[in-house]
């Protein structure tokens, strides 16, 4: 694909968009942001297939943890039309809500996005793993 | 992209070799399947970039760990022409060289794999996690 300007800050607002309601733990603007049949495959846990299990897997997180974390973009790659994959990786705090302890944090992350009919960059399927270990939850 | 039998084919050789590949530890054969600038993305490690950095990584790790993993392949998606993701879930043995031990593992994967010049389908990016916590190394 050519680079295309617009397209690229449209899909960086939604990684941009995506980390700001994690760490807001808002999970209807985080449900907003993933396209209609999502795959989430978070670490040392089977893969998450579906909006409703993506929706209670973030339930049970946000019972448990509290995020604050900026994200670098290392990659954004448009590789057709409607579709993208961008590389991030963010550094921030890690709070289990048990301690309220929290712990400084890295995380890799590999997106792939689809755009929709509205014109829309959503998560279709999203990857990612801590740098190293993370405080007990 | 319209679904092409000849290249989901090849799409998934590559896949099935990789994993071949990871069971006999054979690190020319895992970097021959990769792409010339691969990003690896581990869990509990930052992103490994590039070609060196990616065989230094499975140097270390099969100093450490043998795998026979079985990939069961969830999906198939050709985005491009010369690109495609793969979401895997595999099933194994995970043994610490250490303890000679070895126990039952489940992984998930997602590749994005990309057509090259002399028409084979390599690794570019791979993002890969355990379901649930593994022994001790």
């Amino acid at each position: 694909m050519t680079e295309n300007t617009s397209e690229r800050t449209a899909i960086e607002a939604t990684i941009f968009a995506y980390f700001q309601a994690l760490n807001e733990a808002n999970i209807n603007a985080i449900l907003d942001l993933y396209s209609k049949d999502p795959v989430m495959l978070p670490f040392l846990q089977p893969a998450v297939v579906g909006t409703d299990a993506v929706r209670a897997n973030y339930e049970g997180t946000f019972q448990l943890i509290r995020f604050e974390v900026q994200p670098t973009i290392q990659e954004v790659v448009q590789i057709s039309p409607d579709w993208a994959y961008v590389r991030t990786d963010t550094s921030g705090t890690f709070t289990p809500i048990r301690t309220g302890e929290g712990a400084p944090s890295a995380f890799h992350e590999l997106f792939l996005l689809r755009k929709t009919g509205d014109d829309r960059w959503q998560i279709a399927r999203y990857s990612f793993s801590p740098t190293g270990p993370l405080p007990a939850i």
